[in-house]
């Protein structure tokens, strides 16, 4: 373990007559049993404190020093060891943020914090806010969220274990390409338009000062590298965080976010690719979807002997809608009790009562008004329903896309990680019964949490994990499916449930012909 | 030849969806071959605007990189080469600022100009600075006030060959130490307190908006490291020029500025010192002192057989007063003419009607008012006589101190350089007279100019002079004068023209006991 700001121990001769080494110089000097002959650098704009500090300490005490590819970085004196040397890891996500506080002596987890990602004022979807960005001052306004919504983590996260801001003096910020680039100021007009180039990919780290970030002025931030405009660095993160680059046997991750990114490889290879298959799947974009919390349907059964729903919510609170992984376990009730068909059309027959009209056409009463909360019944719509087949299509023609690129059967995957809320709370079974993810044993499928602040807290502790990630990046092959004529032909054909083919699923019962 | 920053051209293949390279990733990748494995940093501060560049000019062009210790680091790029890359050598004197204007694709000189130290307004030596400094915002109105006149000298040399300030793209400043530390407003306060000790020798090189210098903002500044607070970068830039450290045979450099510097050694050790010895010859110090240009006097004999003084002034304009080497020249004479004593008395007997007498005490009439500029006589008075025995034997005093504590002869020494005006205008023979000079072959002596100016030239062109620099600063043994008591001795024995031990100046004619 070596983090990525290390605090190195300096019993310096004071200076004398005999000994006219300049300041900054002698410490220089001491620090160099502890650097070999990697050469120090010292940031001109910390040159005149760290000095000070130094001296004021009588040349003893603990020297701050960031790791960076480049060399060693001191950044600053203190006369004894601060009760903790803390770092940020974050996950910058499009929708929300995501913040552990970590102790960079042993690596432990003293707080965690999250909140909405304050852009949202300027864009609900990363598209919208690529087009505000590139107006006037956008890029700039946008800038100016986030940094704001990082620096208030950053101050529940000190304030919650009792130390100063300044204690902070790393951050690892793992979050998609687009979201990064808002929070480093990069134009990121070319990341939504053909041939989709990010301004940077890898950016070197730099200074929490020259971010506006109210952590340590000298605090490393280190932004993990993204391998294209839809393929970030919260993926590259998971990569970091479930081993996938140094596997023996192939193994597969997926996470699904605003988009669905699969990375599929072991130590000798990767290859990855992203699309569009995520949004029905995100709280806030079905009618009735949200954020899997309190209130948030996300079980969901259909007894036939009772003819009854059975439904979990989050927190066992009155139903407020239905997270990702209750649209998925419902349309899989929906199938299994024959209430809508094989190409996700409700059918008016079999739904009775249950279905009624709504000003955005016919819905599928999931909880009734009388035992939700507000009073509402909580629903899922045809538009809904036509959203979720298009994501689950996605998501199937990515991995055979994927898979049949590199010649890899699913039946080869060793191990398939689902990261994310996506991956905590999705029933495995039942993305199969829909066809989304591939008929394997269900002890394939393992659950990583969220990866992306996962691999952030590797990268500031572990100088393996730092020097993984610059290696991954090269290694990895990125597949660009948004122009690939193979995905669009299979996703006609996975928009059936299980699939066109249903011989793929022999695990899920197959209801013949239509209606 | 491989200068401070360097242009290297680049093709790179524009964006595709088959090659989604970020931008900034494609130009480090494209510069790859001209770099090899060094990784090329990209300061976070130019990330942007170098990205956007490169895109502007249809990712071919050439990369602007500096050569860093760190590894090379990428600062800008251009669709096409300037007419010029330019940077500046400059030194950084106490009184006085030079600085030329060098192609750094040729080394060619392409400009040169020159301006007084604007700090002079707030102390005209070193000391009274640091005291200035150390006040309340003195540190950051000596710092504004040099930073002013590099502008301005900057702003004279772009528009003496036509080209932008931004076409400045490097500068290697060479200075004392005090001047250096005014010059990065680092705190002076304990580089004039026993023990002596600057805040930095070597710091890191910055840019140039880091100093809001006002040449390209990312324009490498490059500080020649200091040995000492009485050792400055300006005689490392001397040891360069001089070629003092890759010498075969023992050489040495004297220096006289402020301080009299001194180094001896070859290619396989340095030892240096320093002392003050130089205020009675620079301009200022004496009454009728200046510095060497038009209207001074800078070579004068006496002719006995007429009984007259010969003088000459620079520019043959008429005498406005007496430069350093003047004042020598001046005072072998009077010794040689027996005007004054050993011990550099005047002797009034001899002088007549020379001697005069003034608000300052007794006066030797060197130019009669008749024939100098505005009418007044320029003398030189006991009290300068003083201060130049002082001075001459406090360098004889170094020089002897030196030499004796390495357990080199002077007749072992094969070349004695010595630098700067002091270099140019002096006669060594006179000095030799004086016993300010150790009595070798005339031709021992090498003047080499500014040469404070020419080694920050080669800092500029050269990576093997930058890597000499780090080099000789390590190897260099700084003997400290401020307390050495052999030295006090030997300032006492030299306080005699030419020498208490008059042998030691076989050359010089002895006049005997006193007055």
């Amino acid at each position: 373990m070596k983090p990525l700001v290390q605090l190195l121990p300096v019993a310096a001769t004071p200076p004398s007559l005999k000994d006219n080494t300049g300041d900054i110089d002698r410490l220089r000097k001491a620090l160099r049993p502890h650097l070999g002959d990697r050469p120090l650098s010292v940031p001109f704009g910390r040159l005149a404190s760290v000095a000070a500090a130094f001296r004021r300490a009588g040349f003893a005490g603990v020297a701050v020093v960031n790791d960076l590819v480049t060399g060693p970085e001191l950044v600053d004196f203190l006369a004894a060891p601060p009760r903790v040397l803390a770092g940020i890891a974050l996950d910058l996500g499009t929708t929300h943020l995501e913040a552990t506080l970590v102790d960079l002596a042993d690596g432990e987890i003293l707080a965690r914090a999250d909140r909405p990602n304050g852009q949202i004022a300027f864009g609900a979807d990363i598209l919208s806010r690529i087009h505000f960005a590139v107006r006037d001052d956008g890029l700039a306004r946008l800038k100016a969220a986030v940094t704001e919504d990082i620096n208030t983590l950053a101050e529940e996260l000190a304030g919650s274990v009792g130390i100063e801001l300044a204690d902070i003096r790393a951050m690892a910020v793992s979050g998609n390409t687009t979201m990064v680039h808002f929070f480093l100021g990069l134009d990121p007009y070319h990341l939504c338009r053909e041939p989709y180039i990010p301004l940077a990919n890898a950016p070197d780290p730099c200074r929490a000062a020259e971010l506006a970030l109210a952590i340590h002025p000298a605090a490393v931030v280190w932004v993990l590298p993204s391998v294209g405009s839809y393929f970030g660095g919260d993926l590259i993160s998971g990569i970091l965080a479930s081993g996938l680059d140094t596997a023996e046997e192939t193994c597969m991750l997926i996470d699904v976010g605003t988009n669905a990114e699969v990375v599929l490889g072991n130590r000798d290879w990767l290859v990855a690719c992203a699309g569009a298959a995520g949004p029905a799947l995100e709280g806030g974009v079905a009618r009735m979807g949200m954020r899997a919390g309190p209130g948030a349907v996300d079980q969901v059964r259909f007894d036939p002997t009772t003819d009854t729903f059975i439904w979990r919510t989050i927190g066992n609170e009155p139903a407020r809608g239905i997270c990702g992984s209750g649209i998925i376990d419902l349309v899989a009730a929906l199938y299994l009790g024959r209430f809508i068909d094989l190409r996700g059309r409700l059918r008016p027959r079999a739904a009775g009562s249950r279905l009624i009209d709504t000003p955005e056409g016919p819905a599928f009463v999931v909880v009734p008004a009388a035992e939700a909360a507000a009073g509402e019944p909580v629903t899922l719509s045809q538009v809904d329903l036509d959203a979720l087949m298009r994501s689950k299509a996605a998501m199937y023609s990515i991995l055979t896309t994927l898979t049949n690129q590199v010649g890899v059967a699913f039946a080869d995957i060793h191990r398939i990680f689902v990261a994310g809320a996506f991956g905590r709370h999705i029933d495995p079974r039942q993305a199969i019964t829909l066809g989304m993810l591939p008929d394997l044993p269900l002890a394939t499928y393992v659950p990583v949490g969220n990866s992306s602040l996962t691999g952030a807290r590797r990268i500031l502790l572990e100088a393996s994990a730092r020097e993984r990630c610059r290696e991954l990046v090269r290694k990895i092959t990125y597949i660009e499916l948004n122009v690939n004529q193979e995905f669009m032909i299979r996703f006609s054909g996975a928009k059936f449930i299980p699939h066109t083919d249903h011989t793929l699923f022999p695990s899920v019962p197959f209801f013949g012909g239509g209606d």
